[in-house]
């Protein structure tokens, strides 16, 4: 097997560090055993230093042998072609976590990050919080009904979406139990914790040169 | 082969015709020569009507005998799976189709989609106009140095990344000659003006219904 190789920044500031999206690989690598490596790029520079790699300066890439991917969704359901335990293999099973793992990337996320990015860049009024509020609203209610997204099981959608909601900082929304305890149930994965204590040890590990 | 079947809404509104994403699944039929049929849920009480078949009450879904998958993208990448019209076989060639599928959602239309909410709502300031410019000319300097994003041919990506920028009117950001040929040259299709025109006759025909 070629090796596995996770491209990520050699550093953030404290405020990304857990979030960064290199997590998404990580985890699953670590939820499927597969063996993987961590590469850098400068976090200096970082919007033009790697435009040959991914076209809009982001975070992460995967190399895998001969193949080199971007975006974190498309690296996940590469990495679902190498191990069942991303992603059953019987039609139905496959179709439902393709649908919600796309449900994460574009009915959630595509609310939810931009609805962040204005919070932080300090939007005096916020025009996405009513279709967000309605799509936390869609999820409770299918977090209501059962465990998983998908198959009855951990698929990657569940880690995706996860992932997502973690970011959004649903708590701020008021009071979403099922939600709640889902993200709850699922970061105490010890993959998770794991994937997670890694990324913030990398970039600690880098303070040091900085300074 | 068991049946397609693409679901959209009984009718809209003049606006949207020509943009509801059934679009994309009727093209990727054409595209790959794939029989198809459409089938409607009503247009009056769609954000609850199917709740059960949509968890976020939208359009399309795809019903392919016993499987059944929502999400436009993942409804794509199903397709994909059938004709290697859509997307090349090849390691390579998938990961360079997968990861611009995953961009066209993830990285373009989770910025122009929300741009183009806040627009229509009447935000004053709209704050996510320098994201959106950004990020198109990422697109704008990738398009100006080939034909197609993967795999030198067209495949789902370019499907998808043209209907988002579509959607997104491109031209009202200026002057980006790449893409408003990549659009021009790939919407120019018969297969894309096919599934066009059929959708614009499927909505007129409702209209008399509702008189």
């Amino acid at each position: 097997m070629s090796e596995l190789i996770i491209w990520t920044l050699d550093w953030v500031p404290e405020g990304p560090r857990g979030f960064v999206r290199d997590l998404r690989l990580r985890w699953a690598c670590e939820e499927a055993g597969l063996p993987y490596a961590v590469r850098t790029i400068p976090f200096d520079d970082r919007a033009t230093n790697h435009l040959d790699q991914q076209p809009f300066g982001q975070v992460p890439f995967l190399s895998d042998g001969g193949v080199q991917i971007f975006e974190s969704g498309a690296c996940l359901l590469h990495l679902a072609r190498k191990s069942e335990k991303l992603m059953p293999r019987d039609a139905v099973g496959e179709a439902q976590t393709l649908q919600w793992t796309i449900a994460a990337l574009n009915s959630v996320e595509m609310v939810s990050v931009p609805w962040w990015f204005l919070e932080i860049t300090g939007a005096k009024e916020n025009g996405l919080t009513g279709w967000l509020e309605s799509r936390l609203t869609h999820i409770e209610r299918e977090l209501s009904a059962r465990e998983w997204l998908a198959a009855d099981r951990f698929t990657i959608a569940d880690l995706l979406m996860t992932d997502v909601l973690r970011i959004a900082e649903v708590r701020a929304f008021g009071d979403r139990p099922a939600t709640a305890a889902y993200i709850a149930r699922i970061t105490s994965r010890p993959v998770f914790k794991k994937a997670h204590a890694d990324q913030m040890a990398h970039f600690a590990a880098a303070d040091g040169a900085r300074c």
